[in-house]
Formats: structure tokens, C-alpha cells, sequence
């Protein structure tokens, strides 16, 4: 079972190939992208760890943190690290959590089903933990929850899309449509009423629907 | 919580917009996706369900079913689908799945947290499921899970690329990378031997690093 939206994400002390960190503080005010990957010296992985580091500063512009983690331990991720900047252009620029003892991956649910009792007795692969994304916003709860298989690299440019959805929404009280992208026309949050609308928006609005309010993207 | 990556999908019966179905036989030898939206007759869901509706040729082109679920009557969903028709230029060409007494969200994980104990004492949006996907394969097992909040229109194009990577393990084990597209290059799993690599590849593989071997799309 996954951690979901509107969970509070769980806090944490964790050993990093960054030091100590503990997570809440860590945070701070901003925005965060806690992303799981299954072990270090894998292909996929490799590739992933390495765009997200050619990307990081998408993340930066926006407030939004960026720390992955897996079971493996910080020496190993930190030697790994010299491979992904040395096959995909890019120096890992932000911290990989070392969660040995799974503490962290039981208590988001990163790890795959069937995965219980005594973790002695797991094979590698039952211990690995899956690609989740959570993002965490400035209250520390949870946004967005994306699971992906051992075998499916993600897609990070999905990610800052939702972020820029999630922005809009705590900023404007707007929404986005399905395949939204950043530019595109946006909807009035229904918690926004009409009166309060019409002073935000003098010149109005298109109604495709009665229901559907569609203004232009700040 | 929400169910996770190898989770068997738990099976139901469900009054639907065309009728009962039960879910694993609707589902088939095939693949399927499970998807919810909060509520009838609103904006965000409107586009969704519209866009799905465009292309689910590319969703039957790939032998994958699909089906929308919420918490609203099977009466009310097919009034709206009327407005969705009217408004995103697609007629709604699958079921949508009434769980009007929230079972299946609740056996899926599908509201938000802080949702338990006896419905009538929730308020309408505590009700209402969050915009999850599951992707179900022939096994009956979970594949991807997507939680996107009631304020973000889902990408659909990911669900699909998703799939084609998915495809390409059950049928090739292969897998794919960060980012990856159809027709990129893709990987070969870590279950092939590199003596069975040999027998598929002939003409060998790229290795940027010693554990990635790259080969073209087949």
C-alpha cells in the first residue's frame, strides 16, 4: 500500500551521499520531489538519476527540491554517481537517500506488493523499492503520487508539468485541463464563486459548459 | 493508502453506463485501464473524459481496455457524457463504472486521506475519488498507478507511453529509459544473459557503461 494525496508525507532522519539530513526540515518552506529508484549500478536508474540531474535547475526556478532514494548504501550511490555523470552528461546535484533498513520505503509504501516480515528473508528485488514520486508542497502533505515499473523510466518533464498545475492552483485558485501545458488556458477553481471571478477577471470568461470557466494563463 | 505496483486488482461487480460488468472478465486475456475522476457534470473531468474518449483507438490498437469510474449514479454519468459529447468533441465510447457506495474506491485506495469510517458523516468532496490510474495487466496484476489531484487534468499520452514500454517487456524484456519514446532506443533487461543477449542481438548492443546494453526499437 502507497502513501496518497492529502496524507501528511511521513518525517524522517536519513543518512545521504550529502550527510545527514532530516526531512521536514530539510523542506523548509518550499516544495520537494522525494523520487525512489530500485538500485544503484542499473540502466534505468542510471538514465533517470542522470536526467533529472540535467533538469534540476527546472526544479530550482520553481522552489521545488529534488532528493532520490534508494536501499542501497550512500558509498554505493555516491560511486555510482561518478557513472551517471561520466555515461549521461550530467553530475548528480542533489542528495540520494540511503535507506538500508527500509524504514523510509515501508513507511511511503515504495516498496512493491508481497513484501513483508523479516527483510533477511527478501531476495534483492523484493527489497528494491519501485519508482514512486511523491511531491511534497510547503504543508507537507503529499500532491501527487506516480508509481512506475522496475522497468519503465519516467517521465520527469510530467513532473514539472503537475508542479506548474499545483502552483496555479495554491496561487490563483485555478485548475488545468487534461494535456494542459504550461502557457495553455486554465479553469476557475469551482471553490472560486462567480462574483469573486468577475473581479478577477473584468473581461470574463469562455463557458464551453455552464460549469466550465476558461481564462487565459496568468 | 492505495494499492501498488503488483497488487492483484481486486475484482468486483459494478452497475456501469452499459450495464453490470464483472471486472476481471471485462478485463479478459487483455489489458486494461481503470481510471476515476471526482465528480459528474465538472470542469477538469469534463476534458478528461473527453480526451480519453478521442483516443481510445489508440488504446484498442494496443489491446487495452478502458473504463472511468466515480462515485456519481450510472444515471447521472450518461447525462453528462451527453456534455462532454457536446463540448469536447468526442462521444464517451466506454463504460463509466457507479461506485455509489464507494467499495471499489475504497478497495483501490482511490480517496484522498483522511476519508474513513461511515460515509453519510463525509462531505461531497471527501467522497469523491481523486484522479487515479491503474493499469492492469493480463494477470489481473497493477502495473502503474497515477494519484493526480482533483485540480490537475491527467496527461493521457503518458498512460499510453507507459503501455508501449510494458508491452516491450511481456513481449521483448526489454526495458526503456528515462524519457523515453516509441521508437527510441531501449534496453536490455537485467534478466537476459548476455548469452541469450547474444542469440536476440547479433549485431551486439551499445554499452555506454558496462551494465547498460542498448539495442534499437524492434
Amino acid at each position: 500500500m502507497s502513501l496518497t494525496i492529502g496524507d501528511t508525507a511521513p518525517d524522517f532522519t536519513a543518512q545521504t551521499t550529502e550527510g545527514e539530513i532530516q526531512f521536514h526540515d530539510w523542506i523548509g518552506d518550499g516544495w520537494a520531489v522525494l523520487f525512489s529508484h530500485p538500485r544503484a549500478f542499473t540502466p534505468v536508474c542510471t538514465t533517470e538519476l542522470g536526467y533529472m540531474a540535467s533538469i534540476k535547475p527546472d526544479f530550482d526556478s520553481r522552489g521545488v527540491k529534488i532528493i532520490a532514494i534508494s536501499t542501497d548504501p550512500a558509498e554505493g550511490s555516491a560511486e555510482w554517481s561518478r557513472d551517471i555523470a561520466a555515461s549521461q552528461g550530467a553530475e548528480v546535484n542533489y542528495p540520494i537517500i540511503a535507506d538500508t533498513d527500509h524504514a523510509i520505503s515501508k513507511a511511503y509504501g515504495m516498496l512493491g506488493a508481497d513484501v513483508s516480515g523479516d527483510p533477511t528473508d527478501r531476495t534483492a528485488a523484493q527489497n528494491a523499492t519501485l519508482r514512486n514520486v511523491f511531491v511534497v508542497g510547503p504543508d507537507k502533505k503529499i500532491k501527487l503520487v506516480l508509481i512506475y515499473p522496475m522497468t519503465t523510466g519516467r517521465n520527469f518533464d510530467e513532473v514539472l508539468r503537475v508542479i506548474d498545475s499545483l502552483q496555479l492552483t495554491s496561487k490563483h485558485q485555478l485548475a488545468t485541463p487534461a494535456q494542459w501545458q504550461p502557457g495553455d488556458d486554465v479553469i476557475i477553481a469551482g471553490s472560486v464563486s462567480d462574483e469573486v471571478a468577475r473581479e478577477r477577471y473584468p473581461d470574463g470568461w469562455e463557458t464551453p459548459l455552464p460549469y466550465i470557466r476558461i481564462v487565459p494563463a496568468p
